[in-house]
């Protein structure tokens, strides 16, 4: 049996959408709210889109206890206070998966652009907020959460990964690829999320000139496992 | 007769790569240096590797009049230098297509790091420092020097384009695709460098770990021409 995957934020549309396609793969998931009822409505939805979809939805800290990889997909408005509410159900050998983005849209400027974090990105603010032996990886700040969150649109592109060790990064990437159409990528050190994070705003720009949601690809990648 | 195209700092691994990729798709190059014999060497360079190539090597203001849309290839460390000694020899109307990344290897830092740039980015530096009526258009950080100067390499990647104008932003798309394997997506404002400039130490941490020269596409964009 497969471990549940527990998402922080699954109400919100990259959670929402993650969940949906983990449960097409035939993944548990469990979705966080800061709401059981919301919490519980969400699951329900996944139900009704994905029929015998393993799925339940509990309160934040009820859902991270769940599972030793835990998504983390509330906007960066919400996620010291977010961290701050985990610090009691994180235990150490857990893994988070930070999602989050600085967009300039957290403090109501534009979507084009970041805020600067004192840390130098999300997930290295993630990390030193986690409790001690967590650690943080950065992944899935590229995926459209309306894609995701539509079956019926193919996924066909590049999840990059941050983080500090290799073995970490693999065990994410391995979540990340059960969702048919995204290949994870190996983007360095926990620090490299500086950039990665700034990939988002760099996408929507794209996005508003081309009426579309875009997605990132590397190109000239071998075809050799990177994990290994 | 297309106009010729003038690559400041020519000799460089970028700008000799350019040079090649351009004179083999049958325009004309322009290959300036701060010393006019090894643009000249550079220039002989080009025409052994393509018969027939019109190609001359000047010294870069020279070079830099003599045509509408001027690249500018130097390392950051050189840019502010180059601009200034380029300041009699650009004209109003002229594009400067700034092309320099301002990685941390420019101060004896990790090239998978960058230099926090005054105006936000190398380009914005640029668009202060050139004449009045000069624009700057920010492009092509993200292709591999190393496989744009081996011909036998075939290029498959984007090159994102970043500039107040539209039409500005065309013309330079026009250039970038004479070369066959890339294309051009407008990326949005010039303040969109300060995330695209970020790209290429984010492919150096990529080339580390895959040992490759990695490109960026965007998925999802639609077929139709972004330009008109």
């Amino acid at each position: 049996m497969a471990e549940p995957i527990p998402i922080i934020g699954g109400t919100g549309a990259l959670g929402a959408g993650l969940a949906l396609r983990w449960a097409r793969a035939g993944a548990p998931v469990v979705i966080g709210s800061r709401s059981a009822e919301r919490a519980q409505e969400a699951a329900e939805k996944v139900r009704a889109a994905v029929p015998g979809a393993q799925v339940e939805g509990l309160e934040n800290p009820e859902a991270a206890a769940r599972g030793p990889v835990v998504f983390m997909t509330v906007p960066f408005r919400a996620q010291s206070e977010n961290l701050n509410n985990l610090r009691g159900a994180l235990s150490p050998g857990q893994l988070l998966v930070d999602c989050t983005v600085p967009l300039a849209a957290a403090v109501s400027g534009k979507a084009t652009r970041s805020l600067g974090v004192w840390q130098g990105s999300a997930a290295q603010q993630a990390q030193e907020m986690v409790p001690d032996g967590v650690t943080v990886v950065a992944a899935l700040h590229t995926v459209s959460a309306p894609v995701l969150g539509d079956l019926s649109r193919d996924l066909d592109e590049d999840v990059p990964i941050c983080g500090e060790r290799k073995a970490d990064k693999a065990r994410v990437a391995e979540l990340v690829e059960l969702i048919p159409g995204l290949r994870a990528v190996n983007a360095g050190a926990l620090e490299m999320a500086r950039i990665v994070e700034q990939l988002t705003p760099l996408l929507i720009s794209v996005n508003v000139r081309y009426k579309t949601h875009a997605g990132v690809r590397f190109t000239g990648l071998p075809e050799t496992d990177p994990w290994s």
